[in-house]
């Protein structure tokens, strides 16, 4: 049993702390945050876990060997530096940190110490993404031209990070996880109108090597919640939709032919082909519980996990331009290497 | 009886041909299409009409009064001009044309020649559209925020005019009746991945003096026929998809208030207001007959039409600015006057 | 070219017309309506049609050879049996007539005279539910243990017809076309609320030799128009909803093996086995222009029609033992032969 | 604190455990189940808690006050009448019992003990379902003329319980809430098709004094999960979905006013009325949190239960003149009292 810190009991905390609970493979030991109403609501749900309120005294527990980091972005890099210091294995929520020079430092570290590190990006755990991705590899879809992505809904309003840092590393790590590299340019759009500075809602665009195309619409400024990521190649679609209710995703047999040339006053030649729609049956395992197992099994081989501190950086990069892109107001960001 | 003859009878031209046909007011008396089996088909459907296979020979009947123009994009202006120097009122299918200096001589001649040009921004006469843009002036929606709108589906690709110019002449439409001004600023991203050159799919965004935003995403590149605007108002949001099946509009009655300051740890301060949705009981007359009967309209009693000229002139540019954005891989164009 | 005669130009007959005036074989000839109005606007939707206010005058035209008959259903009987004795090859809208003594009259005497008798039953020529039958017949959907549909909307109130026979008509039509048999057993159940004596809302089960059942919930006084249709198999269940956008039909790969024995306090043993779910694409053709052109078809090769009048005689007998069940509160009533 | 222990650990007792947990006047401290396996489980999620193999030894726990059973049904009567007689406050899942003689007996010990009886209707507890009966309270839906149920979906086969009293009692409850009296007539069908017996699929009617009318369609072999009411009154109607993912209750201004009289060849007269639809923002906690926060609230006041023994007695009662007329294969039960 792998003996388990939770440092952040908040908005996502919960969550974690019911899976850390149910998960067969690890002990949730200790729960560590700064509000003491909160230590108090953990400790009464979960009477066997230790309240802690300083997160000096986690690394100082020799008994715990990882560490789950819940917290306020901002105070991710110095959370997990100090954890993996004390020698814990740690999985980090998205994103991994607020710039690339500190995700690499926390890759070093890991690395020197020979500790676990691993970013919380849920989505590459969720068996429904995980089917597209299959579906991708297998040639299902033919050529992927590009993808988009909504996640919009009303609330969860960062004081401090913008709906780019806080909402769309979900968007960022699917669409690297399906594209399998980097962008060569991106580029970036944003408004605020809430709460000045802080971007309400962006839009991303990504262009890789071969011509794909990712895109990000991400807002926390929406009357309806979405999440939904469309998926669309030379030979199938699919459309993801996360809040369906009768399957998550659909497979369009659907694609355009095009040849022939122009009439005057007419249409030009393409071949539109149009067939069924499957639903297929997807494993309803919960992607966070995935994404936990996945965390203490890797502690437990010494396997790198799938998202590693490499793969955290990557979105975290990818944000950076996606950041520098819109502070020149959309003007495309050529990515250097 | 306004007696009116519709110039093309491809894709689009079959609906203005049906609605013509049943106008009160009007007398669809003649039809014209380069195409012998299209002019059999409206021979067969509508026996009184006169099947004409050359313009020329439209703009020459004087009993004809009014024209309606429904041919590919790239023959608005020929035909519009030459129909208006014949004297004929004319009611053109968007986009009015090509280029801004076109849509300015049509205007020009219309108004030299005492007829009314008017174009076919069907949004516009759409009781869905109208009913938003009524909460709006209400102030029911407070102040709004943004807007965005969601054309997408697969199909009716065009040989040599892009999804800029083709389908989201519309969503310009509606966003320009929406915020009753021209954009500062403009930037628009696509993408083509059937035929080069030709953007499939495209990304336009616009900034309004007041701070207030418009996006369109518009392709027919997408498995799933989606027609969709959300607009975010500070006192409420409307989402308007034309595909529903029962009621177009949803009002929310959402928004958010900030205020007072942050704690380190924890959550800043909004207020956010999350009541009931309300779908407004919306008329449900075909907005292609409210159209058609305000061509009638304007002509018999001698007045502006509601999507005039300069309101055909106003989209062109936006789609040129659009366009050069698009030049420049979203680089934003300022508007310049 | 058929020369046909519509008489009845209410609710449903201007889709009649439409059908008829646009079918390639068909010559939409003559229309009669005792309403001015309704012969009026007829006149100027369909300028070379002939107008006629008496039934009699359409019997007398001898170039008219097939009537289509779209009047409340009262007055089915005595109009079908007045065309077929004038020569007339006959389409009545459903119900055929409201007794099985009507029914079999007609059909004699289209046979004695030699002519086309068909009946409405527009579902039987619908490609979705055709599809049904066709993955029935294939044995896709194992053997089908019963199905069921609902036909509720707001509206349609008929002054003199329950719902049983004003809406039912095409669920027991559906029914008996996937059954391919009658009943042995009727139950129905129904209530009026606002008209005394005139069910609004009605309920009817059949009860079949194999075991399997039909059950139909059909009513005018409901807030949402449902048109749907679910068909349980040992082996794959469907869905028919005919108010979808996208697909009308769901195959859903799903079904109960029973095996083994119990357990106390424990659960007995039942496979459940539960797959992909699968839109097929359906040849989107209207309906009731395949019916229309069906009857042309018929008249032209002299072929007996898919809904012939002993299809038609079918129907209103299951609902005359329908309608015996409600008036003994349910009470099943067996079927005699 | 009241202490409870659970009696029943399979389908439904996880759901109940976790609420009992995280109740906070509650002190969920025994678990009582025959499986070992499922006692272990148990055992890791809430430590804390004692787990108990014998039923005997929960009655003998004098610490223990409250029983909350969630056995299989047939079990339902001895295991409360046990409690009762050990002093223990009871909750029991539904139905209360699987005739009324066994419930009237509960409710008599219950009384004699002085100890609450309830019976677990959850959807008595649903904020959802308040609404609408606080609707029905106020007039807002007018004369309501019926409701209707549909619950069905795939799998949950019980091995000895049919349909009927597996899954109705829900809807059942849900029925005479609304309507506040019991029925003067039942009926009910149903067919089996796996396991000879036992109804897979049950339809049952209820007519009540002012000729309102209930009825009720309950499956667990259906291709798709369903859970919605109807409710149609002449002012008013509702339509509660309880899987919405956006507002579970649609209330449709809607209508229909008799009036006038006919016409030959015509529509009689009616006036449809047919306004906005309004989803009501809804109250969000968990129905069984409401549920066993009323128990803990009942115990500690000395209060009856909205859902008491009577409550229970009642639905019961329906569900055997339900049995009664499904043995009748339909006919009508006429209520004795």
């Amino acid at each position: 049993m792998v003996k388990v810190a939770l440092v952040g009991y908040g908005y996502w905390g919960p969550n974690l702390a019911r899976n850390l609970h149910e998960l067969p493979g690890a002990c949730f030991t200790a729960c560590c945050d700064l509000d003491a109403t909160r230590l108090a609501l953990v400790k009464r749900l979960y009477p066997q876990v230790v309240a802690i309120s300083r997160p000096q005294d986690v690394w100082n527990d020799i008994s715990i060997e990882a560490v789950v980091i819940a917290t306020p972005a901002r105070t991710h890099f110095d959370l997990a530096r100090a954890a993996l210091r004390a020698g814990k294995h740690v999985l980090v929520e998205k994103p991994l940190t607020l710039n690339s020079r500190h995700a690499e430092q926390l890759i070093k570290l890991a690395q020197s110490q020979g500790r676990v590190l691993m970013v919380g990006h849920t989505f590459e755990y969720n068996p429904a993404m995980l089917k597209i991705k299959e579906l991708m590899d297998q040639g299902e879809l033919g050529e992927v031209y590009y993808a988009y992505c909504t996640r919009v809904n009303l609330g969860r309003l960062q004081p401090d990070l913008n709906a780019l840092w806080s909402i769309a590393p979900h968007d960022i790590s699917m669409l690297l996880l399906l594209f399998q590299q980097m962008p060569l340019e991106v580029s970036a759009t944003g408004a605020w109108y809430l709460n000045s500075g802080v971007e309400d809602v962006v839009f991303v665009n990504l262009l890789f090597a071969d011509g794909a195309r990712g895109h990000v619409h991400a807002s926390w400024l929406d009357p309806s919640k979405v999440r939904r990521m469309t998926v669309v190649g030379s030979k199938r679609m699919v459309v993801y939709d996360d809040l369906a209710t009768e399957g998550k995703i659909r497979i369009y047999d659907k694609g355009v032919l095009i040849g022939g040339n122009h009439r005057v006053y007419g249409e030009f030649q393409y071949r539109l082909h149009s067939g069924d729609i499957n639903i297929p049956k997807i494993d309803m395992s919960e992607p966070l519980r995935n994404e936990c197992a996945h965390f203490v099994e890797c502690i437990r081989e010494g396997k790198q996990p799938r998202t590693d501190g490499e793969n955290g950086l990557r979105v975290v990069t990818v944000l950076e331009w996606a950041e520098r892109s819109m502070r020149k107001r959309g003007a495309p960001v050529q990515v250097t290497t």
